[in-house]
């Protein structure tokens, strides 16, 4: 089986040129100017961007969470992402205290078969070194292709870990070659201004956000650097949302250490007032970090052009508004933390970031398909067209002009964060490994197209 | 009773000028150009520093630590005090587990009660908010003068407490308008670090500071920060020894936040390579935190000249080498942790401070006076020479030369920090409240003159 | 003849307590709790402010520019000042080209004689090196008590050198123990800025802000201070209005370098918009650096509570509005540069400073008299309240109620650039050298009572 | 004509895969995994990396300095180019006083006519706007490819531009989409010192460092900054070679300027104390800016990593030590300026930055090739290896051992800057448009071979 992509604009992270992408089977054999027309299928991209399938490197899909599960499994998780650009994802698979790590990562494996649409690999979510994984266990993941430690400095109570953890867990990392990753918050001070808003009766979602000040953040964020600085690991903070925890980051990268930060897509756009819409509707906005004041934006806008941060992930993690982010009603925490995301990550970027000006189509290339492929062991196999490539390719269409919706989107959740936003720029055509996986607004393959990946270990290439 | 102090160049925060001081009773009634001769004893200071009396904000006396007691009790530690013009000192009483804060003060009462030499107040060391202590008991302790709410945030399993109760303990402060302090280190990593240091057979001081790096401190220290900036309270940084702790609280200063911090004597001029002295030595300077790279002593010499830092403490914590130090012979965490400095920061940072010109005279007397005073609601009764204010005052001999010795010293230790150091500069007279307490050499007063002092509120005048 | 005041509260750079203060011909004989009432003259002073006089160091009286002269001479404008609790100035003695130094000393002494209130010093602006005056001459006023040398980096064609005549003068500074001040801004583009904007017809006074951009006077402050570097020269940068100013003085501060800034009372209320003000009257700000952005305040604000600046002057340099001002109805360029202000300097930075709470009362002392006094070769005969010093001593009614308007100005300025302000807080007496100046709204002395102050040399103490 | 390069590392800026490059005629047609073996020229890349040819943006051959003539011209000094893998120059084009940049233009293309070996364009040196040039000739030069104007804030009297012209030049870069290059020293200040290092009789070249300190880099480099944000135009800051130079360009870097800066191969390697060398030996680093201290190496190797400079340059400027360097022999001021290195740019960088692990292999590419064309107009015929490109491309073997010496070397200079340095690495072939140029340690075209490259506008394509 053969695919021609012919005439279109190819981007990646450094380059951009008018050509045809010929694809033999899974992979991507030559890119040229004028190939050969003999391909099984031939496509025309003329006045196309033909770019990398995007990778994210941060979803949550068929999680439990705050006793109740997110929206999305992996078809319908999967499904978005496809036709939203991304071909490849890693999910987190999260330790349950007392469980081992091989039983977690049997249990998400088992979530994903069957169902999978694109390509995906696994974090594991350290929350317990004590009764159920152990650093031992822990140093053999790498070996199964699950090549990066999350660690939680927040959800105290829950899957939070002390200093203790999280330092131990870096030190394991710096032997085996994983990349450690955290959700930086200050766990305790939160538990303890929860607390205090609850009881002063202060119920509404806006205390989500008053409740986790972006100092806390920070703090965090700072806390991980150092001890990631001592332990000897690279580390990964997840979720940046705010300068406080910018700064950090831009003083470590610019001291040369191995700390890389991702944003995610909402942070650039949702501020802290959206979570006082009335009736409820700020629910919909509550995610961690919270949404941030406004000036943060072009924080963000400045830290990923700098490459302060390297990678811009969607935080996918959805839920219904009606029925499980109204669990909340009375009690801001218990509103499910998350939104969806995985659609429209692509759109708001080419958008926002490249049509305004702010960054270059190259550079969007690497936010969001480069440097996670790279940071996370994926690379060159994915994260880039190039020969020898896995053909995960998205055929962009940047004059398509499209309306983002709840109603047109294929993920389960009833809202959509970015709901009537119009963008122009749009997803013609998905490919993964050479098959067309989206085209023409319809899906193209059946759950179970999707494989895993078994990532290399940090700093190894994928072939 | 009256003292006339003729002569002497008076030197304050702010000015510099050749005049008398008079003295009546206890405070000082009169500073002029050409005061009546009529007082009951007249010194002449010609050619002297008439300096307001230094003020040690952290030291350790009469304390527990590590199965052992510091070498130094209030006649011993005050008497080392006086003789380097040192009139006025806040000591750590440190709770117990279990046990609460009134039982506490009331043992350190006992312990300073007829056995003092000059004045001082007491700091509170939180340890434990669940068993002995609450937080309601913490909230009355201003109204007993004592001010400043200490916590540790190392020596795990000891001293150490946990984000949740630094974070309650601050927002207590923050409403009660004492001062919080912190000892800022990441006890958690350090307790991973020091075991795997035993554990590899690595036993010598040097593993102290090995295992205590400066990033752990620059950590804990941004986290205290953070985490007074959300609840409201004003905090002060104890024992500043690195460039990656003075980092932010520059930045913190720079942004107008209610932060300050100190760093002690010893931390410009003893490095990490003293902790390798052969034949055990190094255990002489196993302070926490520890001494650092040279390059850092620079980076303190700007903090205290930019006002980055505000203090310059002893960290007084005095133990015998042999007999107390020896204890950690075979294991370095078994090391009392501490030195002896209350005898002489005047004359280190005469000489090698205002001497040298990396600030001057008023600066220096700031930094060891006015600021301290300000800072813990001693101002205006002590910290300056001003009418009204109490006699507190050191005539100084900028032109003495001194070799600084542990034969010549008054703390019971059996070994100075700065051995054989010559400086050039000394204290003829110290005079505490209008009395003279050291003079010729001699200490003049007898156990039980010293006073204890209720301190203001933190930014209130003490009058 | 000798004044006692009584019960005032004292404040000095670094102090604040309730106290008298006996005063012996020119010169403060002593300070007390409860001194002899058998003076000359009793002052009673409770619950007011007894300050150190204010020096102004940056004023043009009796100033030839821009083909006319500004309105204040040494009566009027040193009136205004002893109003305004200013005892002390030191004016800007402007050598013309192609006259020698001596002339110009000659003729700014002139000007004083017979008609000075208060006391004052010169500054000499170095115009021209090659046709008056010389190096070899500029190097021997230090010996006249002239012991600062001005340069303007601006308004090429008249009193801007360049970069050659800059460096040299700092050059002899060094070796002289002068303190070079500079007017920091990019002349050349600014004449290419001002005449494109005229070619264009753009003559408002807006444009004066317009063609004069924030970052030109960063550039130049930048410029002076690594010239200034390599000399070897202490540097004083006036007038200093934007954040593009402050940042690169900032970074020398913190560096340790003889670096020292200075802004003007007017550029912490005055924004860019009051020069679009109709019907001309934006012109009554035209002033150079002109009014900034609003953000700038905010950054003043912290760099005069961080010591990033040093002093607050005044910039006094008065024209009517009415007749000449008005020279640039048609031409921005021509509007004589320049407003009133050594009246409400005290005023304003006590309203907005020391009541908003954004520096204390001992900082506004330090900004507007002993840093002043230190720097520039006055101190310790004026700058503070201390036995031996001169008495320059401002008593100042904390709660006095007072309305800004130009009609009760002693200014001949027909405006007031804070016209209708309302403040808290005013002068009752003023006192030069032992002698009432201003009491109870009237001035006290004839013209010639103020004196020529020869000046210590830089880091030198007068006595 | 059609070559193939087989089964080699394609290296771009972001990418790195092994595959197959197809060349038909001068371009790039195809790229893959296994492409038809059909060509006329086959070469095996097994084991090699192959790389876009690199660009050097900053050369000078056969151009008059200080009474000689740079002793390469095109032919010497482009098969010098050649052989260190550069396909790519621009030199600079300097008008002389007077002169009409037309004129300056047809003097600089003689000097290639019939010479060149590889390809290039010019910059033009600006020096005269009002005897020989101006600004509307200068205006139309981007028509004729020459898309970027260079002014020289240093060498007083000579090619030195004050502000006023530097600013006007930018004002109409602004217009026509040319970017601005500034030589950036103070060049008034530096001419006074060397003046008085003369005077003093401080001859040897040693003084030709100590008369240029950095801070007279960093301050002509902050201006250049401010100017050019003021005027709207892009700029290009040469040579930067010390932090005080790197400060402002990061500065100005993270607030998102248009502002971009080079250093060049010496600067990493070459520090202050070569200019000490015996025997007036020292005579050969004297080039400008000098050699620094060598802590600016490791800043300058930040500086590349973290984009805060964009390109690594030569400077090439060679004279032969024996008979032009020794022109100032008594006199450093009259010491040629300038040496050789063009053809060891890509073998130092990848041993001491990619061997060492400093920058990655993709950033080399960056650094040496496709930073350079996107800047100065030749991106993506330049700088890449994609589809449609040039064909210029370095077959590089990065296990090929090579001691760099004068010796071995293709200028025409008597010297090596590296001389004896021993690297792992070297050029095997250099194609440029599809023609090998250099293969086997020979030379394979005559001179006339390369091409003037007529660049886009800044921010334009060229196809």
């Amino acid at each position: 089986m053969s695919v021609l992509i012919k005439g279109g604009r190819i981007v990646t992270a450094a380059d951009s040129t008018v050509g045809d992408v010929y694809i033999e089977g899974e992979r991507v054999s030559r890119i040229g100017t004028s190939l050969e027309d003999d391909a099984d299928v031939v496509i025309d991209a003329t006045g196309k961007l033909v770019l990398p399938g995007a990778i994210d490197p941060h979803t949550h899909l068929d999680m439990p969470f705050g006793g109740t599960v997110t929206i999305d499994d992996f078809t319908s998780g999967q499904t978005a992402a496809a036709f939203g650009g991304t071909t490849c994802h890693v999910d987190f698979c999260i330790q349950a205290r007392g469980q081992s790590f091989t039983d977690a990562l049997a249990a998400w494996h088992e979530k994903r078969e069957g169902r999978a649409i694109i390509d995906n690999g696994f974090h594991i979510a350290v929350t317990d070194l004590d009764e159920g994984g152990s650093l031992e266990e822990l140093a053999t993941l790498p070996e199964q292709g699950v090549t990066s430690y999350k660690l939680f400095m927040a959800y105290k109570g829950a899957l939070m870990v002390d200093d203790e953890t999280l330092f131990r867990t870096m030190e394991v990392a710096a032997r085996t070659g994983a990349l450690v990753m955290v959700h930086a918050e200050n766990g305790d001070a939160i538990d303890v201004l929860v607390r205090e808003a609850l009881a002063a009766g202060n119920s509404a979602p806006v205390y989500h956000a008053l409740t986790r000040p972006p100092e806390l953040e920070g703090e965090a964020t700072n806390r991980a650097i150092q001890l990631a600085r001592v332990a000897g690991a690279p580390l990964y903070v997840v979720h940046v949302s705010c300068k406080e925890a910018v700064h950090p980051i831009a003083k470590a990268r610019r001291a040369g250490w191995d700390v890389w930060g991702e944003t995610c897509t909402q942070y650039f756009f949702i501020d802290q007032s959206y979570l006082e819409r009335p009736d409820f509707e700020g629910a919909k906005y509550v995610y961690t970090p919270p949404p941030r004041p406004r000036e943060n934006q072009q924080v963000l806008w400045d830290a990923v052009r700098t490459d302060v941060l390297s990678a811009i992930s969607t935080d996918h993690c959805a839920f219904l508004w009606d029925g499980q982010k109204t669990m909340g009603k009375d009690d801001f925490s218990k509103i499910p933390n998350g939104g969806p995301g995985l659609e429209n990550r692509l759109h708001m970027i080419h958008e926002f970031g490249v049509r305004v000006g702010r960054i270059s189509l190259n550079r969007m290339v690497e936010l969001l398909a480069t440097n996670p492929a790279k940071l996370f062991g994926l690379y060159p196999r994915k994260g880039t067209i190039a020969p020898g490539s896995d053909a995960d390719i998205v055929i962009f269409d940047p004059s398509r002009r499209k309306t983002i919706t709840a109603a047109g989107q294929h993920s389960k959740s009833d809202y959509n964060l970015f709901e009537g936003v119009e963008v122009t720029g749009d997803v013609d055509t998905t490919l993964i490994r050479g098959t067309v996986v989206v085209d023409g607004g319809e899906l193209k393959v059946d759950p179970g197209f999707g494989q895993f990946v078994r990532r290399a270990r940090f700093g190894e290439e994928l072939q």
